[in-house]
């Protein structure tokens, strides 16, 4: 066909995805022309997807990955935080972290603020949940008046006086990810590693931040399963990083088991308050205070993050930062109506508690969405009365189940089914955190 | 998603198509159902061609090509030949030839006559070109008055009182595959050999037809490049047929050069009505019987087409079959207005004159259409003076270039540059004609 049509567009879809199925490697032009006209609507859905689909069972080089991601870059604004300054008149540092998504991740919460307090500007862009991965901004909205959107110029106002700000990612980043993103979630093609690191890498550069920490989940509640797969896409994001000047660190965590003792949404807030007054789970505290050090290690700034959370500096930060949004951080939270209990089924150590589960439990009462157009109810959720390693006794509560709704418990305990293991006596469960550290 | 959402739908065509991205087999009920709800438009285009592009890349089993053909015969409206009566008064058998389609394949057009010599009836459903092989339909249309449009009634009707029918497939025939295939051709899916093989039955077992013989090309002329894809295409569709009932037959035929002297629509209807007056190019004779003892074998039919070629019968049919569609077949073919003659460049034996190439410049003489919509030059087209296997002298004619727009003689010669292959005098050219034969 091409030999005859006089093309207006410098290439032919079809032409490209045939090179990406017969194993070719994309040229550079190719790959910005595929993204740009994709974004003006020259290159069809159905073809994106054929395309989408290729890369996913063929895979793309470093090189292509890399073109790709700036190719979306490039089909959008760029933020810039260069006219930021510290207390002492230099330009300041900005550090971002962002997480693959998990069961009872409320990590953002407390560490935003907690890298705020030493001189750090955090631009924190979040999303929203969907399927059994709870989303940052439905959990802040639980907080009385709290918004999530802000213009680009109200985000460099709060990075100026809080230092700190957790919100929507605009429209004009990058949106050939937008809009690719939301193609492959309607094709069977998320799965594609080069696609998904591209896609969070693009607005990570976009967005501009001088440092970024990416916490990759691993296990049964991320979205890696295995462990090589986790590490493969972090390797990738950690090299598109450093190739666009973004000092990029990224540390392998476990999801097997929901983090902290909450999955849900003001009842993540409220264990994020106890974090950030000095107490909180151990698992959670760990991974803030260590994902605070890389920040503030990529940023290079020095602090003692444990410190500032023990002292109540992050808290302040906290304060300031959802005071600026609108939020009330003294009003109280929305408590879900209805309860009810999960029994130990026996005696024993707790080894085993599945992150999908809890996951999908919370999800099913109402945490998440189904979705994009669906509400979230504030208050619905799982929260967790032992953590594996804990021993415990049979009839002993080991979770209450959280909703408005409460004709949503019997599906949320189908969920539930075999998420417990229990063990003898003596029996440990394995318990690493943090699993690796890409740089 | 699916767990939250109550489906309208059987599946989730996400789940569909993750099934074959990971290279798990499709079952009935899932084939069933993406079929029909591509042709509902319940699963979307760029669903559709995920799903194409994985299976493409990852493959289809018997099992699942079989059923997904049937689903596609179902979609639409199935032809009853059963009704038609042979001169006995018995029910009359019917025969029809399929072509992958290649460059100078004017078989068609001697053959449905000479097998209705025979008393079988010759429901040939046919297209038009698209790229460098032409159709038969555009061929046929350079004859004055003649029309490729009928109705089932009227194909009946001249099924019963001709014996043979050259039209257009009507659009109740397995809808499914027109919706497909227009996908796959802008999506960089066609070259899947399950697709192409179902595209294909689907259209002819649901024609009715009793036995069938393929004939499928292999070389740079054809779709099929090489002999090991052109074979399993042809097992393919030979088991699809066998599998619906229908006496199924393939031949492999080279089409590494073009098929007879002519490449065109009105050249190579002329073409054709030597072979019926008993003459014309032996490669074009030795198929055209071939095919034909080939068709009367599967309907159980004893007859000599070669006696029937020499004798008129077929030229009897044949200028039936032209006027009961309103062509005259007395009426003079169109000529194109301006030609140009390439030379032989050299003293010599003519050992290749490849077939891609002089596709490619008859469809840039304005024989074929670059896009659907796009009208054919009845007359244009390339006229061969020599084929392989014939000595030449340097300066002497090798090939007529046809066209009313002599704009395009220059885009046609690039086209045949290095197509012509002189060899030292006492070469011989390879010249197998019928690779093999796959029943």
């Amino acid at each position: 066909m091409s030999a005859e049509t006089a093309p207006a567009e410098a290439f032919d879809a079809v032409d490209v995805i045939r090179a990406k199925r017969d194993r070719h490697e994309l040229t550079d032009p190719q790959i910005d022309w595929v993204i740009d006209a994709y974004t003006r609507g020259a290159v069809a859905d159905e073809q994106m997807s054929a395309l989408a689909m290729a890369i996913l069972l063929n895979g793309m080089t470093h090189r292509e990955t890399a073109r790709w991601t700036t190719a979306m870059i490039a089909s959008g604004e760029r933020l810039d935080f260069s006219s930021l300054r510290s207390s002492s008149g230099g330009p300041r540092p900005t550090a971002d972290k962002h997480s693959t998504g998990g069961v009872g991740d409320k990590i953002t919460l407390p560490l935003a603020p907690l890298v705020a307090v030493f001189g750090v500007a955090v631009p924190q862009l979040s999303g929203r949940g969907l399927g059994h991965t709870g989303g940052t901004l439905d959990k802040l909205e639980s907080i009385p008046g709290w918004r999530a959107s802000l213009t680009n110029a109200e985000m460099m106002a709060q990075l100026n006086d809080v230092g700190a700000v957790v919100c929507a990612a605009g429209a004009g980043l990058a949106p050939a990810d937008k809009k690719l993103y939301a193609l492959r979630d309607v094709t069977g093609t998320v799965e594609a590693i080069p696609l998904i690191a591209s896609s969070i890498m693009s607005k990570k550069i976009a967005e501009g931040t001088g440092a970024l920490v990416l916490d990759v989940k691993v296990g049964s509640g991320a979205f890696m399963k295995d462990e090589e797969s986790a590490r493969e896409l972090a390797q990738t994001m950690v090299a598109l990083g450093q190739d666009a000047g973004v000092h990029t660190v990224a540390l392998l965590t476990d999801m097997g088991t929901p983090l902290g003792l909450t999955a849900g949404n003001a009842i993540e807030v409220e264990e994020s308050l106890e974090v950030l007054a000095g107490g909180g789970p151990e698992d959670v505290v760990g991974l803030t205070v260590r994902l605070a050090e890389e920040m503030l290690e990529g940023a290079g700034v020095q602090g003692d993050p444990a410190a500032a959370l023990r002292d109540g500096r992050a808290m302040d930060v906290w304060r300031h930062m959802i005071a600026a949004q609108g939020g009330d951080p003294d009003a109280p939270l929305p408590v879900a109506k209805e309860s009810d209990t999960v029994y130990a089924p026996a005696d024993g150590v707790l080894v085993g508690l599945d992150a999908l589960s809890v996951g999908v439990a919370a999800w099913r009462l109402g945490a998440g969405r189904a979705r994009k157009e669906d509400a979230v109810q504030a208050g619905a959720g799982v929260r967790l009365h032992a953590k594996p390693g804990a021993v415990v006794r049979a009839g002993e509560p080991l979770m209450t189940l959280l909703t408005d709704t409460p004709e949503r418990f019997s599906r949320a305990r189908e969920a539930l089914e075999g998420a417990v293991t229990i063990a003898p006596e003596g029996s440990r469960p394995a318990q690493r955190l943090i699993l690796d550290r890409i740089a």
